[in-house]
């Protein structure tokens, strides 16, 4: 078997998560990891990977076949992608929703250039969501998708509550409401308001002399984060922050209800419940390089998204086994 | 906006069930319904849509975008398939899992030829469930894959039940066991005997002086239908089968779990709760007719599974659109 030498850009815990992907797949080497840290800062998972600094990356494009960025969409990527999408064939997770088509022009122009396949925004959502979200809505065009998030704990919302001042810390979690959920899988097609579908859940611990209830008020009613959901704020000892909120699960539903007759309505559901979701995302990105890698020994140049990866494409099997064996 | 021209080939369930989804996409035009019976005998949904002899199928290739067969995997498809494959772009439900590869075959040589593209077994098994058993595993390569069917009538046993001597007519329902789904869903990856993931209910009505504890045992114990399941079977009227029992429910999921590290366990979870198993089928068959007529402009020729097809192709959507609105 030719192994596919993948490298991973960043070692927060998407490159983690990148790193344990790789090692479950055993058509994929990992062939390093780029850093901006020092590389004594860096602990791989296996003591044998060897650790670069990122500046070394220009003189390695003879060495990767696939390189994952694992850094982040505010800073990271905007930057970082488009810069080494003229250099190797990448897998990112852009999430910036509404920045993704300018995003998308900004890789695929050096992609193209270079004759490099650079695949934006896989994960879960955008990613595997984004792709049931298509799909249902090709296969029941009379209908109406919905999407819940958790429960899970949100990155974005945790840095809100922790910028409140009195918090010292604190983490939040997204949950779906389990009327609405109920309502959207029986086939109806309700009029959900934000409030309707999602609420929120804080755990927050002050700072010394912090005054709890203004706190809480300053949460409850935070423009765009906050003040459109019901939200419960509790607050916990950092002791118990440590010992139970430090896990990051996450997933959701995406459902699309619809009727192919007046007589006849159907349901498709996608569901994840993910233990980890940097982990989980990690996969994703990882099964996406190998789609990346064919697609670019068959000439598929440019930045590509996960709607135009044909499933096969993602599996180590050969599309005859796939056909005998899972069709 | 360019309508695909598309036909169909045989009009029972699945045939009925393409026209109505063909009404539900915009870009498309029903062109024709095809059959081997009188024309008289054809009542199609709409009154204007031109009803035609099979045979005269080879004069109209130039009216023809994709054409859908709506045949059945034992006597049509393995006949009708390949032979029509030279003459149009194709889509069909061929779902005999066990000779897939020699269906594939079949249709392949001469699609390849006469530059046509063939979509062989699309529906939701396989189908769907096969893009979600390919996808999980390519996600969580450290896992397992369940795949439950029902609550769901059987067309194959409820055949099976009505050849028992005795039996004037019934119908069989496939139902996952909770308790199995149930495991499945936590995130366990279980040994599971046939007798523990599905068991089978049987609605029977006897013919005048049947015994019906010598139908029951004949059910019960028929070797590759119902021996290796836990069977109910229920004597009841002609009248109530009617009232009761009329519809075509199915659906059913397909769950990976896994572990991307010691960790953390993932569980992937694709639902579907059908009230019409044709009419469903019908529209993944529309939708990636759809696909067969972008692939084949593309030229991409020759037979092809679901799992060839980038999700953005079964949408109306440009990928511009796509991109924007749903990833």
């Amino acid at each position: 078997m030719q192994m596919i030498r993948v490298a991973i850009a960043g070692h927060g815990n998407l490159g983690r998560g990148v790193e344990a992907a790789i090692a479950k797949n055993p058509d994929m080497q990992l062939v390093g990891i780029y850093s901006r840290r020092a590389p004594e800062q860096i602990q791989p998972l296996h003591a044998g990977t060897a650790i670069h600094a990122m500046e070394t990356l220009v003189g390695h494009t003879d060495r990767i076949d696939v390189l994952i960025l694992c850094g982040g969409s505010k800073e990271d990527l905007p930057e970082q992608g488009p810069q080494l999408a003229a250099l190797f064939n990448t897998v990112d997770s852009f999430d910036t929703h509404a920045r993704i088509p300018e995003y998308f022009a900004a890789v695929n122009a050096p992609a193209l250039a270079h004759r490099k396949t650079a695949l934006i925004s896989a994960g879960w959502d955008p990613g595997m969501f984004s792709v049931n979200r298509v799909m249902g809505e090709a296969l029941l065009p009379d209908g109406a998708t919905y999407t819940f998030w958790g429960r899970g704990l949100s990155q974005g919302h945790s840095d809100a509550i922790r910028r409140v001042p009195g918090v010292a810390a604190g983490v939040q979690y997204t949950l779906p409401v389990p009327q609405a959920v109920d309502k959207v899988r029986s086939g109806a097609r309700p009029s959900l308001a934000t409030r309707e579908k999602h609420t929120r859940e804080c755990f927050v611990v002050l700072n010394a002399g912090a005054d709890a209830q203004a706190v809480r008020q300053a949460i409850v009613t935070m423009p765009h984060y906050f003040d459109e959901y019901d939200t419960a704020v509790n607050f916990i000892t950092a002791e118990e922050l440590r010992q139970n909120h430090s896990a990051m699960p996450h997933g959701g539903f995406v459902i699309r209800s619809g009727n192919t007759t007046d007589a006849h309505t159907q349901v498709i559901e996608y569901g994840l419940k993910l233990e980890s979701n940097p982990e989980f995302t990690a996969s994703v990105l990882v099964a996406y390089a190998r789609a990346v890698h064919r697609l670019q020994q068959m000439g598929q140049f440019g930045a590509k998204t996960v709607f135009d990866v044909p499933p096969g494409l993602l599996s180590a099997k050969s599309a005859e086994q796939l056909r005998a064996e899972q069709l």
